[in-house]
């Protein structure tokens, strides 16, 4: 199922993405949604690091871990260092913005885990710990053998594909979620508020698309540094 | 990337996930929605053929498609006249479906196409009529040369997959919006409803994991028939 085709140009589009999603979560909370706080009596507040730090962990940065094989023009041994530290900032960053949605229901005397979001939210924070760890141990320290090891990498690669693409389609449906609360509140269907928060869900989608793209291609040779002026 | 194990087992959880996600769907249309209809004075009735359509046509149907070169006990030839059949059976369900949806809302004088769930919706709607007709003609008919087939085949299965994890999470966004409309106007948040409709839900990404597992796995051999029991 491998593409035959090089995997530069579509980490470049990843980077891209990513800029324009990132800003674009920011102009969102902090624009049109008053900002972002830890402590606040506005708890709304509260609530805005979650999507910040969502977008910012899981989706951005992870997203970078998984396609640093492919972008990077490093050792392999250095990528893997960048890949495994990547991972853990985007899982540290996805614990404190999952704690910052309970901080905010439990302030403002919301409901928890009622919701398909918060349920796989969950269920995603759990699986991406596990194959961090599960990695950990067998790509890194202690490591495994050498037939371990290569029994578990196209394991280690469906898995971790299919716990990211399922955070991609959880952090949609969050922008949705809280979009529909909103448009109940009273912000319009056809405004651009609307508008903002649809394209900052479209453009994590495609973030997520071309970082499936950019894994299913080829990697450049070690020795090959054209790629490395982008 | 490919899994060095047989694909059969995991077709067998497709078809048994098929089946639950189908009966859930319908339980919860016909037994807490008040059924189906194609016109009625009660709208909501002409919503609920919107789930089912999807649910059957692009997601369970739209699978068993996908996955038929790993499920039958047949010739190459045999599936691939199952495939593109089946394909075309999803696709034009999923045409009906979303026209329910928009006679639904007609009728009912609510805006058209403001929601991410509905932008995302036409696009995969689009998407998949560009991927059946172009793999009927380079694969079916009139058919391209050996040399095209074969450098078409990997971006048919990539663009495939892509377009059928999007539709199924577009459904789940379906789910999620509808059940957050009736929690506004009442509906427990952890009621039986509730839960019903997030269970289908967990089921259909289920479903839609174990397609993408299933093509990643090993097909049975042409002349194995061991499998045809199950
Ligand atoms: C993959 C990334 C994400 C994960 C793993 C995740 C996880 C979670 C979890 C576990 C909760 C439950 C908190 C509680 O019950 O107190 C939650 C709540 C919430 N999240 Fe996210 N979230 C993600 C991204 C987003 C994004 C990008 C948004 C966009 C605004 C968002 C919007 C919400 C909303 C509105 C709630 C409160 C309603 C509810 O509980 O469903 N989430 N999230
Ligand atoms: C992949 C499958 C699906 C596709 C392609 C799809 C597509 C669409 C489209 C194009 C619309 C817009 C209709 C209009 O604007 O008038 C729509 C509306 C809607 N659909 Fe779906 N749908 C799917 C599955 C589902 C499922 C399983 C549900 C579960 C209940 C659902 C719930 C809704 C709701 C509540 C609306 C009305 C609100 C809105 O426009 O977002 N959909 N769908």
């Amino acid at each position: 199922m491998a593409l035959g085709v090089k995997a530069i140009p579509f980490t470049f589009v990843v980077h891209v993405l990513g800029i324009a999603g990132l800003i674009l979560v920011l102009v969102w909370t902090i624009d049109f949604r008053g900002g972002l706080a830890w402590e606040s009596t506005n708890k709304s507040l509260i609530f805005n690091i979650h999507p910040v730090l969502m977008l910012i962990g899981l989706i951005i940065i992870g997203g970078e871990a998984i396609i640093s094989y492919k972008s990077l023009p490093l050792s392999k041994e250095k990528k893997k260092l960048v890949h495994l530290v990547l991972h853990a900032i985007a899982l540290i960053l996805g614990i404190i913005g999952v704690y910052a949605a309970f901080k905010y229901h439990n302030e403002s005397s919301i409901a928890n885990l009622y919701s398909l979001h918060s349920w796989l939210g969950i269920g995603i924070i759990v699986l991406y710990a596990i194959q961090w760890i599960y990695g950990f141990l067998v790509f890194f320290y202690p490591g495994g053998s050498g037939e371990l090891r290569s029994a578990c990498i196209p394991w280690h690669v469906v898995f971790g594909l299919v716990v990211y693409v399922l955070a991609v389609g959880n952090a949609s449906l969050g922008f949705l979620e809280k979009l529909t609360f909103l448009e109940n509140s009273g912000v319009a269907k056809y405004g651009s508020e609307a508008f903002l928060v649809n394209f900052t869900a479209v453009i994590t989608i495609l973030f997520g698309a071309f970082v499936v793209l950019s894994v299913l291609s080829q990697a450049p040779a070690e020795d090959d540094h054209s790629y490395s002026a982008i």
